[in-house]
């Protein structure tokens, strides 16, 4: 499936002009699944000031400064121009460092404008999902679940998670929430998606997952292999002649020595980005295919504890650090890809 | 075919690395014809420092400043172990507004280089062309043509055209030294690529060119069609549903509007130059395409009239002005991609 961002697309190239081409499908040219994200998420971390009341968001572009006025109506509205498959609710996101206070508030304001989502979308050929906020709390994790159930959506989203917190924590509260879904709908973790994320996802319950990281970190040079992240543009590649991954069937693998990336990246050639892009792209769909065959062989267990024992995770507090600079770059410079 | 460059090859990832990796085929997975330039026009362009004797020239990097020496035998050298299908002389490039005297004695340089490459010559898998040096000077050009023929090699190219000097130039040039070639011999032009001058060379019996203008323009957003160039990043083009080019056949268009593609360049997505490139190559292999048909069909000169009567090229002080500027930022910076 391939995730676009409503936030984005109303800004350029704006909806009208993606409606009067006949849709995102068509505009891209994609026939298969497609999910629109409702911009939520991207006016509350890129969008350099905006005004929040129960009405919906004031914002400034974070590429012209101009200013906009969005609701649940205008998102839902929105959505249905695009045409996706699947479209979210509008929520509001707190900071992982914010209060519980605001956290609980925010969430409040989700539940309504979830409501108000709901009552506004006209076509019924677009599953809509809601998205669980309460940040890291328990409790309000529970309360939002309850409350976004009992409404009725065609599937459930976790927001408000890997947004800076530790790992750990990410993960109990993907638990703890994914437990109090209904299990006859589809359950997705927003803003994941490193190879070990992913299998500690699905073994909390998590069917969807959506994340930038395995085509921003090609762009960097890393690429995903059995063993963990290697950075191509380490010297030590430089007269590779075996593959990126000896054990990958994609067309950078089946074609190219890893001496040939690592001179891609060198030399700064568009291509290069290209080639690890397919590649990574490649590893974490044949990762989630073995975890759906494993699942269904009931070895899920044990594939999981396999994959994990050989694959060198980044340490977290680099982890972490890198991410919490990469959200604070973000919010300067407005690049969602960063 | 590909033309790969000695110069850059030379300096990354380095010869020794391409032929540890199996030559220049394997390293890029190109099983078709690949031509590698000399790297002498690079030298001569593109390193800050250089020192020309007969023996060779000392040059610094544009990349790191690092000083090499080459030599007519190491170049053939090189090309060698690239393994390339047509490999080139190494030349001295004299600049399009030097001295009658200087372009003589660069010229004369060429000859003597000429003579010790085809000695130096170990492979006879692979195509030595001589290149044409002399100027803008009818009687310069003359001598080097009547000289290099003498010698004998598999194909001969015309150097030191489209360096800055007016169009009308280059074309008369073109037209008297190709005249002096062996007719049973291609005849190259080296770095004329527009769609207007492509025909005016064939007319003047040239029958191989090479240019980084069709993709060099397309990363630019301007775009081939049978009017003539485009830039796609024009506001007009941004909600046109039409393909860049109804005419053509290749993937963007036949995929893509032109809303699309100018969308991507707007937000400067890597898939616009890309797009982009893809059919501006199109369009130039259409376009020879239909040449050789018009040779065969003994129609080429009403082809050529037909197609220039209805394409409209850039304004000839407008291209001088933009041709040399770029020169001479490509002599600050160092990119040939400039």
């Amino acid at each position: 499936m391939v995730l676009a961002n409503t936030y984005h697309l109303y800004l350029r190239p704006g909806i009208a002009v993606i409606e009067k081409m006949g849709g995102l499908h068509k505009f891209m040219a994609w026939d298969r699944a497609i999910l629109t994200d409702s911009g939520g998420y991207q006016v509350f971390s890129l969008a350099p000031l905006r005004q929040v009341s129960d009405d919906g968001v004031i914002f400034r572009s974070h590429i012209d400064g101009s200013q906009h006025f969005i609701t649940p109506e205008l998102v839902i509205q929105f959505q249905e121009a695009l045409g996706a498959d699947i479209i979210m609710v509008l929520d509001e996101c707190p900071s992982h460092d914010d209060s519980l206070e605001k956290v609980r508030r925010a969430m409040e304001r989700t539940h309504r404008w979830a409501e108000r989502c709901q009552k506004a979308q006209r076509c019924n050929d677009q599953a809509l999902y809601a998205i669980v906020q309460g940040g890291i709390s328990s409790q309000l994790r529970h309360q939002s679940a309850e409350y976004l159930t009992s409404l009725g959506f065609a599937g459930y989203a976790i927001g408000g998670l890997s947004i800076g917190e530790p790992k750990q924590v990410t993960l109990d509260i993907t638990e703890v929430t994914a437990a109090l879904l209904p299990k006859n709908k589809p359950r997705y973790l927003m803003g994941v998606g490193s190879p070990e994320d992913l299998l500690e996802g699905i073994a909390r319950g998590i069917d969807i997952f959506d994340s930038a990281l395995p085509t921003r970190v090609a762009r960097n040079g890393a690429v995903f292999t059995g063993q963990g992240r290697h950075n191509i543009r380490n010297a030590a590649y430089s007269q590779m002649e075996q593959p990126v991954d000896s054990d990958c069937d994609c067309y950078t693998c089946r074609t190219f020595s890893t001496a040939y990336l690592h001179h891609l990246f060198s030399c700064n050639e568009l291509l290069a980005y290209r080639l690890a892009t397919i590649h990574n792209l490649n590893f974490i769909n044949n990762l989630m295919s073995k975890a759906r065959t494993a699942i269904l062989n009931d070895t899920f267990s044990s594939f999981k504890d396999s994959f994990l024992s050989g694959y060198k995770t980044t340490d977290e507090q680099i982890r972490l650090s890198q991410k919490q600079k990469r959200l604070r770059a973000r919010n300067i410079n407005g690049d969602s890809n960063l």
